[in-house]
């Protein structure tokens, strides 16, 4: 089953609610947009090009709920939309870049409003399906940085969960284990949310590839001691000159990765990949409830004193000193990025 | 109230559980040696000069539990005592420093058995006192480095619950504060077992200073946005070159800071330098239960697969080349760590 996926009987969006896995899979539906925007922000759906897919499927239940009777009325309502579906989360390119390629598209539509209707689903559809094959894509050439018996850190969730099915980085991971090669894989739990300890062992335990769960804090003392060979997570944005924005902690895992010699792979969509950003300082980073980190899980136990307070940015940058290679669906890039990133990005 | 404490009329030994805080303050009391070392080892009491305290008042349950009727069967029946005391925690050299260092006047002493039993507990209650006077001189130095304006990201718990009172790093941040500079301190919550976020937030509330508490993949972030100044942690041994054995996540957190040309420092008594061993590498670092990692508190709900496996090292050890300054009572040790230390631990 996909992450997110269109019912055309129904004609509503399903996505998997991410916030509920190990313990519960239970599949949710959404028939308006603002329903979608709210399920993004809310992190029902996250990972970078699932929230793209997510915002395209949105676009296409806000056309079905627009009453507009003439084309141009119908763009309006559209523009509208979009504009609440891209404000949902801020850091990852790819929900703007999703809904930017169908409006773009729109505005040049030609055709009855029905027609247009049907347009932005088909629109949303085939951006959906492309993920999965880019995804396979940067799978076979990221699995190509993998060597039988490397252990791999990994962090936050990068699998088909994240993706609208098959995975970045963790993709990666999984083609090299249906490869044959036998890996192991440290999943760093990935606070506040614990997107690792809960999104990525499940999908680890799916997949039956040997896996050990880690607090963030121990993967430098793994690599210290010689037992990590690999370093591997997604992006949320990439800026021309190679810096990488992800979920909060990459930069940490990055540094340590540097310091002892270790390879650290961003897989990316070229989707994720800005290159209007000259480097990591222009990203916005998106600073989430304080209660993510005040508890633990969100409708869990309190852990810290009834009147703390907290921080809560929900991404980093890593700078792109600290990045081995990027890989894309279109091929690997290595340093200088400024120059290796803007190719691969212009070859798509 | 001092963290641990001898009640001179039910000749027990008393420690606030601090398993049970933020939520629950209570004080829980041990009368046999057994017990006192199954509260270290569960970490109901935890901090390296806390539990090198506790093993002392340890050994005074010891002395009075053993029904020897001679003094060399005393002594032979404290050295039993003293190696299941030792054997609570390995990493932390203070534990087995508390021990020797009582052990050695005990094999010296002349007197009756019952004499031996009250000379063992003064000398528990000496150790004690002089941790407090110790940990006022430290802060006292410790404080000239930091200034007014600070924000400081702080690691796990080196406060008055960390030691018989007062505090090592935390006690550096309290005189501080007293001093009337200004502070802010970023408390990383420190997982596994969120000593930050239960322990230190907790004692922070008690003296006024303000904090906020983040995980412990957010600090690079803020040292990167330029928002921190120090760094400060404890230690539970630090060798004569200078490597720092501390809780899990000090050595990235270390990293992050001298990559920002941001100044972290250990605060030590003496009794943690081990000029015994020549690097980090011979620290034994203690593994403990997955289920630390895997279930987020210890009596918490799980978040992880149910047939997910952990990892969980309990400390891990910051090379020299990382810290900028060891704090200790007798003042502070700059690199090169292998000259500066020795000189303050023979001053001692």
């Amino acid at each position: 089953m996909r992450t997110i996926f269109w019912d055309i009987e129904k004609n509503v969006v399903n996505m998997i609610d991410q916030r509920l896995l190990p313990e519960t899979f239970l599949v949710v539906s959404y028939q308006s947009y603002m329903g979608v925007a709210k399920a993004i922000s809310d992190m029902v759906i996250r990972g970078a090009p699932a929230i793209g897919a997510a915002a395209a499927f949105g676009l296409a239940l806000a056309a079905r709920e627009s009453k507009a009777l003439n084309l141009e009325d119908l763009i309006a309502d559209l523009r509208v939309s979009s504009s609440y579906l891209k404000a949902a989360r801020p850091t990852a390119v790819n929900l703007a870049w999703a809904v930017d390629r169908i409006l773009s598209k729109v505005s040049k539509f030609d055709g009855s409003p029905d027609a247009l209707r049907q347009f932005v689903l088909d629109e949303a559809q085939r951006l959906a399906d492309e993920d999965v094959r880019i995804n396979k894509r940067m799978a076979a050439f990221g699995a190509e940085l993998i060597a039988d018996g490397d252990t791999i850190v990994h962090h936050c969730n990068t699998g088909a969960l994240a993706t609208v099915d098959w995975g970045t980085a963790l993709g990666v991971i999984r083609t090299a284990w249906e490869q044959g090669k036998k890996i192991h894989v440290l999943v760093d739990e990935t606070r506040p949310r614990l997107q690792g300890a809960r999104l990525t062992a499940w999908e680890l335990g799916q997949y039956g590839i040997p896996y050990e769960i880690i607090s963030d804090n121990m993967s430098g003392y793994f690599m210290r001691a010689g037992k990590v060979q690999k370093v591997f997570f997604g992006a949320d944005r990439v800026t021309a000159n190679g810096d990488v924005a992800n979920k909060i902690g990459t930069y940490m895992l990055a540094l340590a990765a540097y310091d002892n010699q270790i390879p650290a792979y961003a897989v990316v969509p070229t989707s994720t990949v800005d290159l209007s950003l000259a480097h990591g300082g222009l990203i916005p980073i998106e600073e989430r409830a304080q209660d993510e980190v005040l508890n633990i899980q969100l409708a869990g136990e309190r852990v810290t004193p009834q009147n703390a307070k907290a921080r809560n940015p929900a991404f980093d940058v890593t700078p792109a000193r600290l990045i081995s290679a990027i890989v894309t669906e279109n091929g690997i890039a290595y340093p200088p990025f400024d120059t290796s990133l803007a190719r691969l990005v212009t070859t798509g």
